[in-house]
């Protein structure tokens, strides 16, 4: 008996929700402080309790407060997102020398934004670290398909056996991180030419934006590094439509190969859990738009469409201001 | 300065959410009883405490409960669906009779279903009484689009002037409300004959299913009857790709006329109120679906997109059981 799709959504969206068990979850957010920066008064991310206690917090820039379980970046409130994004920097390049994290060993060099309400862009942080602090990270996943009188097929990548993360496992035909200062679909052609060699006047040609998904993950061993950190996360998806002939290949060492999947070579894979969690719902997700899955032949259907569009209750991101 | 889409989807999707002011959501749910049936040990739907007050409420099948505010249907655990909407029935008819709100003076004869955990149908009760239950109600809503070298229009229908509920205002190509015992694709292929004239085999060639909206929606003046009644509502969504030369046309009294709208048109419309509250969410589905609508050009795209897909503390129907 393989996974459900309904599965597959509760391995990815994984934090509690206050209507299933109001106690529960007021009981649940006690193990978490609240992460928070002055002059911005709401909840960036959620820091679980043992990793406030292991981080040395400089006093010129935190003030951790034990009753209310926050953890607060002192820096003024008219400070800019440079000032506030060095400071952050500073406690974290320390906290990767002393060695605490086992996900700072993963130092990305690269930074991840977060949002003030209104999407305002509020300071950045290097990505290995998001999960410590719980908030909100970006991506774009595309499905490249062809479809022709051979029916529908799907361009699927396994990620290298040598890969920090979900080594082995099946992916997107596109998909990758938003680094701070990006937009989505600039992104998403960056990402299709690096990873799947995809030339951007064809990207451009033959790719649809059409949605994103929502979902509060909660990393487990697959994720390498420490487990139980939390990692809300969105998505950006994009549908592209190729010929036969464009064929996606392997460019950097992150993709092993692209194989041709039909749309019961797909299924069977995700009820293997051989996806990457994520990339299995973003299919999901296409199988939802185009009518493969359907109220009447799947069970969970309300859930899994309610389930992969959560709202936070973070500020996130807007690209359009 | 017309509607913003965000205005739009707050016109509609208007209970409010825990996580953005918990207290004040706390606070908010003293208004309203909750609506249970003896033996599913699961909240069905939020009734209005001055709902509660007016009802006769017959106490061979009904317990209230003023201090846990509840209303329990008290049918023995083992009833069966039948039995639980006939003690209903009672009820409602009653007070049809004696006139004591306005919601029932548009008495439908048509029943709509209620859910338990699962999915499993709990029982019926007649659609004009939902909203004074705060059931979450179920509907089909589909677009048809003509895309040829003249670009994407709409067949938009304006609603006849003497309808009931929302006179005079545009709808989607295709819409209604699903009688209990229907399915949905069933339901809109009905619909899409009763009320655009399109014939059985025209809709089943050219229709796609493409996914659910769900939203809170609280009641105004425009839904006819009382204000500030609850109804949580599911509606599946089709795209029905139609040829030029294929015209919905008026069949029953429901709509006047339609016209295809350009998207330009459609969102001017939009921003004007022109659209009946749901059926402008309908649009903004299509929009994102399609890539009119993106991260890049939308400030509010993932509040949109998230709340369009709510989750409900209510259980769902399934019709894949």
């Amino acid at each position: 008996m393989g996974k459900s799709y309904l599965d597959l959504i509760n391995e990815l969206d994984k934090f509690p929700y206050y209507e299933n068990n109001p106690a529960f979850y007021t009981t649940h957010l006690k193990n978490f402080h609240a992460f928070k920066v002055n002059g911005c008064d709401v909840v960036l991310g959620y820091i679980l309790n043992s990793v406030v206690a292991k981080f040395q917090w400089p006093a010129e820039h935190w003030a951790i407060d034990s009753t209310d379980q926050t953890v607060t970046l002192t820096t003024p409130a008219d400070a800019t997102p440079e000032q506030r994004s060095q400071a952050v920097a500073e406690t974290l390049e320390k906290e990767a020398k002393r060695g605490t994290f086992e996900v700072l060993k993963g130092w990305r060099n690269e930074n991840y934004a977060v949002y003030a309400p209104g999407g305002k862009f509020l300071l950045d942080m290097e990505r290995s670290a998001t999960p410590l602090f719980g908030v909100v990270s970006y991506g774009v996943h595309g499905t490249c398909y062809v479809e022709d009188e051979n029916g529908l097929r799907f361009w699927v990548p396994r990620r290298s056996k040598t890969k920090q993360t979900y080594p082995g496992m099946l992916d997107n035909s596109v998909a990758g991180g938003m680094s701070a200062g990006e937009q989505p679909f600039e992104c998403f052609v960056r990402e299709a030419s690096e990873e799947a060699s995809l030339p951007e006047d064809v990207v451009k040609a033959n790719t649809k934006t059409v949605g994103c998904i929502t979902y509060f993950y909660v990393r487990d061993s697959r994720a390498g590094g420490e487990t139980d950190l939390l990692q809300p996360e969105v998505e950006y998806i994009y549908d592209v439509k190729l010929s036969a002939d464009t064929i996606p290949k392997p460019c950097d060492t992150e993709v092993e190969e692209f194989n041709l999947y039909t749309i019961e070579e797909t299924k069977q894979a995700l009820a293997n859990g051989e996806f990457k969690p994520n990339c299995a719902v973003v299919f999901i997700d296409f199988f939802i738009r185009h009518g493969i899955l359907t109220p009447e032949n799947e069970p969970d259907y309300m859930e899994l469409v309610t389930r992969m569009h959560r709202r936070f209750e973070f500020p996130t991101a807007s690209f359009a201001n």
